[in-house]
């Protein structure tokens, strides 16, 4: 038997079971204790130590669940083997770095972002008071893995009128944004459907396609959008389109093409297409374009939609609506998952749908968007003789195309020698390839004044 | 040109310029509009119509943005070549089921669930509305993919305390869940990797790990877990583990098959080891068990938490802490993915950890739970005789396993007979074969009295 000799202080702060399991485990560590050794009773231990025997128990208990040491019926408390101890040290510098945030400019016309100033901060904090007071403790569970349905109800009816989305609460599932409800939708589709995307895209979507070991065919485009005839030629089955505002080309697909479309999809089982309305409530002129999914009267399109631009980016919130063809195998293949939104967040954007503020938050959102679009569209004036000017009356960027056939990446660059950060069109193309000589400007999260200035330094540098 | 007829209703609450594109669409879908007919001049039509020429062009560039008619400059707007009208009606009966809610019994041990008498939903409320308060409207922006970076640094700090693990804020991810981290990691994996999980084990994690379409061997299990020899004869090179309490078993892995484990992964560059740390809060008995991550010296363990569990299903986070050896490709493979989980509710789990709350939860969950532990524990001393009780002193479910060797279904259904509800082993297992005798009877979310009542009827059935 060994002998322990501990050096107990009761002034550590450290409980004394723990000082006599931290010193066992340590002479287990260091081989001075080996497998087979017997350790003292604990009776004898307790006696040796000056500590109640429950102390000591409570150590060898603990040490047992750990697989340190382990007892033997009527004979006592043994060593066990722990095998070689594990210890590669690895002495990894650590010197991890995050990725660089992107370099803010001073004047940054970014096609992305949203326009926080609007965004009405005291209704969002009354909705959540008025939520967490229910004092519904039932709330903190986990819910529906769709999304609760009256939530689902709230939003079938808000499409339905808004956006002549044809569906019922059934049909829909909520997400933490698109980043997440695309990869479902894939899962969805299954292993072996093939992709199909405009030449010119929402480049995010195809590398969390690709992400997903998935093959994404890219479809040349013409001024109504993707070319059905183009996509037929290819082995895809899923086509990913922005039919009421194409991102970033601000292509609105007219009625031919939708139904060119549609027809593709009616043509085989396994076909389907992905529409996704990411801004469609942003038009400045005339009535909202109608989607895709309430022309489709086969039951081929999935819908998706996001509260992320239409509120705020922090609200991780989106929709997709389903086929009914496919909601069967959503229950069996999906249907497992947990809803990727908290109940709580549900009911606050709920309560903000159902009481009307969302319909007055977008009424304001237009109002200052399309502020800043007359603005943008009036003071680009002097630029019209040397480029032509695209995508406006909608979403919150517009494009610009040098007609001297200046490339794009060369009048980005010569912009920011000046401050003004505008975005080259090729970087979003999947697969850039030629020369492209146009530019996006956005104005969701750029300042009035800001614009004022930076559309003044950009005419200086380009127009010069 | 075609005489344009149309019975226009000032009173109808549909503006007059809606009415007009409406009555056009309406002739060009029912083809009394064709391909190439002339529409009446703007000026013409609001004359004829008695209406401002401005309501005429509003109505006819809306038909012009969707497609539908097109202008030729100093000639006028023509119908377009809509092609043969997309119309398959495919009848649907609309009669969508909603996977059906679980049956209630009156009784229910399930392992699931939380115990939500204990949620701090004042303290929440008021954390929130601190958050809110803030006026800080770049919360609600969209932050770091990863999560925000102070929560990390949260996380990390009571990961280093409480759980032993080692990382610093950048190695951490933040989810909304481990449905959605899970995916992610596996993502991160690659697309070569096969996984290992224990014959009996987290089935949720196994389902979504084949939904990815990966490929998921079955390893034996001893009473230390996994069996590491088994283990290194598969083509795996992911272990998914639950070492300080294995999910269904309740098995601690004891430090010599930890060695193993880690040994096994350190053999190869492409192993890694997936820590799944889901209740190691709950151990009623000693200290809690260390995280294998915290063993780890060769940068093998991702490991993965839940405050779905701690505080609340409802609050959808997870986070997982990476190796340094994946962190360079999760920023090229993964960087792009938004984080899942609103700001705002990173900012009060935040606040409800660095203000010391979710520490004193876990103290009021855990002494809450070994209550009712310690309860059903005596409850079920007269089962001994006939049963083998094991999984005790940790977590929210204990195991009963027949002497007699009678099924686990068999006892469920005599149980489920009296109005209780157990689950049998065989559910959890990933491939069920051969028998098992053993049921799972949890006690997170069933109420103290509802304990007692529950156990005397189970012990008129089962032991009569």
């Amino acid at each position: 038997m060994k002998e322990l000799s501990i050096d107990l202080n009761a002034n550590e702060g450290i409980s004394l079971y723990e000082q006599i399991y931290t010193y066992i485990k340590r002479e287990i560590h260091s081989q001075n204790l080996k497998k087979g050794d017997k350790l003292p009773s604990t009776r004898g231990l307790a006696k040796h130590l000056s500590v109640s025997r429950s102390t000591v128990i409570m150590a060898y208990d603990q040490l047992v669940s750990e697989g340190y040491i382990y007892g033997k019926l009527n004979s006592g408390y043994y060593v066990s083997d722990v095998n070689e101890l594990f210890n590669i040290t690895i002495n990894k510098p650590v010197s991890v770095i995050e990725p660089k945030k992107s370099d803010r400019y001073q004047y940054d016309f970014s096609p992305g972002g949203v326009n926080l100033s609007e965004f009405p901060v005291n209704i969002w904090r009354r909705l959540t008071k008025n939520v967490l007071n229910d004092d519904n403790r039932e709330l903190f569970n986990s819910g529906d893995g769709k999304g609760d349905y009256e939530f689902r109800e709230s939003i079938a009816g808000y499409l339905h009128h808004s956006r002549g989305v044809k569906c019922l609460p059934e049909q829909i599932i909520i997400g933490a944004g698109n980043d997440y409800l695309l990869p479902i939708i894939i899962q969805l589709l299954g292993a072996k459907s093939i992709y199909a995307m405009e030449e010119c895209s929402y480049i995010k979507a195809s590398k969390i396609i690709r992400s997903l070991e998935k093959k994404v065919c890219e479809i040349p485009m013409d001024k109504e959008g993707m070319s059905v005839e183009s996509l037929a030629k290819t082995p895809a089955n899923i086509a990913y389109v922005m039919p009421s505002h194409q991102f970033p080309t601000g292509i609105v697909m007219p009625v031919k093409r939708r139904n060119e479309l549609l027809r593709w999809a009616s043509e085989r089982d396994d076909r389907y297409i992905i529409e996704d309305d990411y801004d469609s409530e942003f038009r400045y002129r005339g009535k909202p374009i109608p989607s895709l999914q309430g022309q489709d009267t086969a039951d081929k399109v999935i819908y998706i939609g996001t509260f992320s631009k239409a509120i705020a980016p922090a609200i991780r919130m989106s929709y997709a609506v389903l086929p009914q063809s496919l909601l069967k195998a959503y229950d069996g293949m999906i249907g497992f998952y947990s809803c990727s939104v908290s109940r709580i967040d549900q009911r606050i954007v709920n309560a903000f749908i159902s009481e009307g503020h969302y319909e007055r938050h977008l009424n304001r959102m237009r109002a200052a968007y399309k502020a800043k679009h007359d603005l943008i569209i009036e003071l680009l004036k002097p630029f019209l003789a040397k480029f032509e000017l695209s995508g406006d009356y909608s979403g919150t960027h517009i494009l610009l195309t040098s007609k001297e056939k200046i490339e794009d990446r060369e009048l980005v660059k010569i912009a920011l020698a000046s401050g003004v950060r505008v975005y080259p069109l090729s970087d979003f193309m999947l697969e850039p390839k030629g020369k492209c000589y146009t530019v996006i400007i956005g104005y969701a999260s750029i300042e009035a004044d800001m614009i004022e200035a930076g559309i003044e330094l950009l005419s200086k540098s380009w127009l010069k």
